[in-house]
C-alpha cells in the first residue's frame, strides 16, 4: 500500500488535454471515489454535476478568467454542496481532491476550479447548470486526457510544521 | 496506478487505537502528502501542529464533544490555514484528505474531527496550540495504530449525479 502514497505527489494541475473523451467507466470511477471521501456525520449531502457537451463546456470556460482550459477540457464535473450543512465547504473539497487523484490514477489530467466564494462565479455556474437552492456550486474541476506532463510535487517546507504547539 | 484508487475506498474513519506509537518516517510521509495537495494561486499558506505529547492529546480530546477518541489516540495534527486567502477552507480540506489517505496508506488508522466553523472548539484549539491570527484550525486528524477494521466504502449514489445540467 505504501506505492498508493505516489498517487498524491503524482496529482498535478493539468490544463492541457487532448480531444479523447473520457469514457463511462471513468466517470463512473470518479464518482465512485468522491462519494468514498468522509463528510461530518456521514451526511453524504454532496451532488455532481457532470458535463461533456462541447457547447456548455465553452460556456463554462467564460464563468470566470481562470476557467478557459474548459475550452479544451473534454469533461467537467461541477461539485455542490447543500450550504445548510455546517461544514459543507470541506466535505465537497474533500470529494475534490479524491476526483483529483482518481483521475490521476486513471491516467487523465484535471485541475480544480475554485467557483465559492465568489458570488459572481456561483451564479454563472448556477444559471448555466441549473443548481437549485440550497445547493452551492463550491468548484468545477477541468478533466480530460492530458497533453502536458508535470513530474510529481514535492512541497515538503518543515518552516510549515509546529510541534506540541505553534 | 489504477490500484491506487484502491486507496481511496480503504480510508475510513478509524476511532480506536492501539498504544503503538507513530514514527516519525510516518509523520513526515503524511506531512508530505498535505503539501502535495492543491491550493488556489499555488499560495501554500497552510501550517500544521503535531501532538504527540499525551498530556495534550488528552487536552485536545475535551475540546469538543466528538474528540473523545484523542484519548486514545498517539497522534494529532491540526491542519491551519490562514483566513485571509478566499479558499483558505478548501486548500486545508484537500490537504486533511491527503493526511488521512497518507495515513490509510502506511497502515495507520485515522478520523477528521471538523474545528473551523466553531467559533468555541476553534478558540479551545488555539489556546491549547498556541495558533496566532490570521490562521485558524479548520480541523484536527486524530492517527494511530488502528484497534478496528472496517471495509472499504462503497457509497456510490446515481440520484447525486446530474448530467449536463441538474
Amino acid at each position: 500500500m505504501e506505492n498508493a502514497l505516489q498517487l498524491l505527489h503524482q496529482r498535478r494541475s493539468i490544463r492541457k488535454f487532448t480531444d479523447q473523451p473520457v469514457s463511462e467507466e471513468q466517470i463512473r470511477s470518479m464518482l465512485s471515489a468522491a462519494m468514498a471521501a468522509p463528510t461530518a456525520h456521514n451526511r453524504q449531502h454532496w451532488q455532481f454535476v457532470v458535463v461533456s457537451q462541447r457547447e456548455r463546456l465553452d460556456q463554462l470556460s467564460e464563468v470566470h478568467q481562470y476557467a478557459k482550459m474548459l475550452k479544451q477540457a473534454t469533461l467537467c464535473i461541477a461539485v455542490c454542496g447543500d450550504r445548510t450543512q455546517t461544514f459543507w465547504e470541506q466535505d465537497c473539497a474533500a470529494a475534490t481532491q479524491n476526483i483529483l487523484l482518481a483521475a490521476t490514477g486513471l491516467g487523465l489530467g484535471s485541475v480544480w476550479l475554485g467557483i465559492h466564494p465568489k458570488p459572481e462565479a456561483v451564479q454563472n455556474v448556477r444559471r448555466l447548470l441549473a443548481i437549485p437552492e440550497p445547493y452551492v456550486p463550491l468548484c468545477l474541476i477541468a478533466i480530460g486526457h492530458p497533453a502536458e506532463e508535470k513530474p510529481p510535487a514535492e512541497r515538503y517546507d518543515e518552516a510549515k510544521v509546529h510541534y506540541e504547539q505553534w
